[in-house]
């Protein structure tokens, strides 16, 4: 037996149970060492990407750290981009990253880097394993620590410390104890919120439960504050019978309009409202000079416990929402061309109770969460970060994660394409998803963009570089290439028909939606 | 006009003519100022692994620096793995990765990252460009430095330098010119082979043209000495009328004996040799302690010149290889289930004059170099870094610098999944590519290597994840997905058929062949 058996072990006495696992050969006495556990399920995904989107997509799910086993510098880098998201989302993750044996690193040798120099732009917290005897406590400190502050951490493991003999283990350490919410600053963010109540916005973000909702809009009928949220959440609960959180808009001049009625804004796992982009002549912060903010929970602490803190300490009584109907949708004409709004419609008729929603849409997201306001309960998981092709590998961890839930995938042609490769997971694991491609054939948001650069028009040499129609992508024959089946529907009836299939039969499955 | 103008006019001032683009919203005025150019031709990828790989492919080719244009910390970390490859083979690239505006970096936006510390690892120089004066300069420095150095470099640029108005740029510095070869140093190493002859090695690594090739030999016939070549090159001539240069093999204990006879070795663009990973019980240095080395030229530095003045230096005269004619090799047998050798022999049979070999065929790649040592004459680029995900992209990058000659892209399946994207790019550009997918559905070096590690077997639960079977890939779909004709074959004269007239025929195609 190796040492890489301590590994194992410490990942999974901590709760670790799933791994996305995309190996090479400085992780083989890894892969060995999983092979002999069944307390840890192994994910193999085609591209490193696939793996760190997955293990964030389970993480929002399943409210508990998934595991990566990535292979060196180059693998890491791989999947960085939705690490990146992950961080932004505040999931705990733990990635396993084989280096070179610390007796080989002087060498630099064809896949040498300076691994904790790669690694640390994309983790909240690092170790280099140098002793045998310290893999087991050094791997159960990255699962508290991935834990403790909400994000990917990273455990560098060169090959020998894998590879050499079952070694004793240090005794584990204690960890400290999370740190008591602080009553003090509760009772003055509750004196702020009854003194300047109608002018306070409780802002919330990250992931934001029916419990949370239920408890900030009793907190906001106590004090005649607003609700919002932040644009882009890790997990937000919606839909029939739950207010909709109002969302800062994207584009800055919205957000500023938006965010101007306020001068007291409570920060609710949420940071203070800036653009998402700077653009000429507008402002990065979206707030006057003026206003004022209170930290009820720093991002990406979980908000729950802190509102029910705030609503006991302000006496707010649970809030009853009137009870809204779904509003009943239409058949389609079956004929009519696919458009957003078909789109939109179709999904709010079939949406399955307790459906979870990934999305990565962009610029068709709007009209879906539009549509599916009443629809039947659900979650939506959005894209925290930024970095395009979160999409397919969030939804296949989601789906790993909570295996008795629907996953629908809303996901632009354009960012589909960065990680595509999660499609075959998804049909080697057997997962409920159902992928939707909105295939309108660019990069639509850039050419938004660019016109709102001021530019009259888009010079043809740079319209070139957002146009994804020549060649048209045919994401059926790509589906079908990784064993998914697919359909493609570009009429309002063939998507609805497609989609409520899709729905009804358990798998996964893609339909492209030419709108 | 913004100043964005100013870094392409740098660009394409500075020999550039080539641009590998993944752009998002900050560089909206990068792209517009490329729409308003002719002289760089913008080529749209659609993952940065692809343009990364693909601006390696085409420096391998052209022999001068292509450059990316990439987003943010998470798209330039997308594009890492190929840049450690490009690195590797010692290929000018420029990265130009937009950031955000200088007045909004400190504000922690959900796609902000520390850029310098996110490229640092990945790049041979690079520069934050934070005065809008300084952007011609530094672009123009960012060119001679990618050349210089032989590696990629990187200007991150603020979206708030490139939209604001053009403006008036500082003068260019001369650069310092390229250091001289030392004569004395030649002299020393001319020398030690005149009187070590017999047991001396001329390693050679980087890019090895014939005329490198012609003098190394014409070296050896005059000293004694052996010629090989380093595992993985950037690009080596090979085929009929060139001898084919000894390759050190790639697992440690082969290496070992390989260079075992040797007691000086010359390095020529190579590095002192080291196993690609180390292993239990067995050595990372490849050459005993008392071997002594050599540097006529260091790596990645270009070695025709130095080969010659050494050889100028022997007086050892031009070497007339005895023409070896091609193999005549046999039709196949039709009906004969496809396998490594059936491939091997068609491809030998059908290679046309001057093609480009891009190998990332993985274990079948050794087959397929011992069947076209006498091939017509043709260059093969290798994974020089290791990082999986290189030769789809390679392959576009040579295609477009080298329009005449076909190029023909050996890819393991599993390989291939990295950066499929690829294809893509190569319809749209109308490139002459012939791939071919090694379909063994596996991941069969892992499997080698996991044997390696001793285990008599391996685990069912480590097999599954070296298993590409389950569900089995269909290369066919996913390429007419993208839009490129694609075709399988199972027979040896079903390939035989395919290989033939997708030789024949100018463009982009796919086959898959199962072996």
């Amino acid at each position: 037996m190796t040492n890489a058996r301590n590994l194992i072990d410490a990942l999974a006495d901590a709760g670790v149970d799933c791994l996305f696992a995309n190996p090479g050969t400085s992780e083989m006495q890894i892969v060995e060492a999983l092979g002999h556990d069944d307390r840890i399920r192994s994910v193999l995904c085609l591209f490193e990407g696939v793996a760190s989107g997955a293990a964030d997509g389970y993480a929002r799910m399943a409210g508990k750290p998934a595991a990566t086993l990535l292979h060196l510098g180059p693998g890491f880098a791989n999947a960085a981009a939705n690490l990146h998201n992950a961080r932004r989302a505040g999931s705990p993750i733990v990635n396993i990253v084989g280096d070179h044996a610390l007796t080989h690193r002087k060498y630099d040798a064809p896949l040498a880097t300076d691994l904790p120099n790669v690694v640390s732009e994309f983790t909240v917290a690092q170790a280099d394993v140098t002793d045998p005897a310290c893999l087991y406590r050094d791997a159960r400190a990255a699962v508290e620590s991935a834990r403790r502050l909400r994000g990917p951490t990273t455990l560098i493991i060169p090959a020998d410390i894998a590879w050499t003999a079952h070694a004793d283990q240090l005794d584990m350490q204690p960890s400290s104890a999370a740190k008591e919410l602080d009553e003090k600053e509760i009772s003055e963010i509750a004196d702020a919120l009854r003194s300047d109540g109608d002018s306070s916005l409780l802002l919330l973000g990250g992931t934001i439960s029916e419990a949370s909702i239920r408890s900030a809009y009793a907190i906001a009928a106590a004090v005649g504050c607003d609700v919002a949220r932040e644009t882009f959440c890790a997990r937000v609960a919606r839909g029939e019978g739950l207010p909709e959180l109002a969302r800062i808009p994207y584009f800055a001049e919205q957000a500023v309009e938006f965010l101007k009625p306020y001068s007291t804004i409570v920060l609710v796992g949420a940071n203070e409202p800036i653009s998402f982009f700077a653009y000429p002549e507008k402002p990065s912060k979206l707030t006057d000079s003026g206003t004022r903010f209170a930290t009820l929970a720093a991002k990406p602490s979980a908000i729950e416990a802190a509102l029910i803190q705030l609503q006991g300490q302000l006496e707010a009584r649970g809030y009853e929402f009137e009870h809204v109907s779904p509003v009943p949708t239409l058949s389609p004409d079956p004929a009519q061309e696919l458009d957003l709004s078909g789109v939109a419609d179709a999904i709010a008729r079939h949406l399955p109770e307790n459906a979870v929603i990934v999305d990565e849409a962009i610029t068709a997201s709007g009209a879906i969460a539009e549509a599916t306001v009443t629809a039947p309960r659900h979650d939506v998981l959005e894209l925290t970060g930024g970095s395009i092709g979160a999409g397919l590998p969030l939804a296949t961890g989601a789906a790993l994660a909570a295996p008795s839930r629907k996953v629908i995938c809303l996901e632009g042609d354009g960012s589909a394409l960065y990680t595509i490769q999660a499609l075959w997971t998804q049909v080697r694991e057997k997962l409920d998803v159902v992928t939707v491609i909105f295939a309108n054939r660019s990069y639509r948001i850039l050419e938004i963009e660019m016109l709102r650069t001021g530019s009259n028009a888009i010079p043809p040499g740079a319209a070139r570089l957002f146009d994804l129609g020549d060649p048209s992508i045919d994401f059926v024959s790509i589906a079908r290439g990784f064993g998914m089946p697919a359909s493609t529907a570009d009429t309002a009836g063939a998507f609805d028909i497609a989609l409520a299939r899709a729905i009804a039969e358990p798998g996964p499955c893609l339909i492209e939606a030419i709108c």
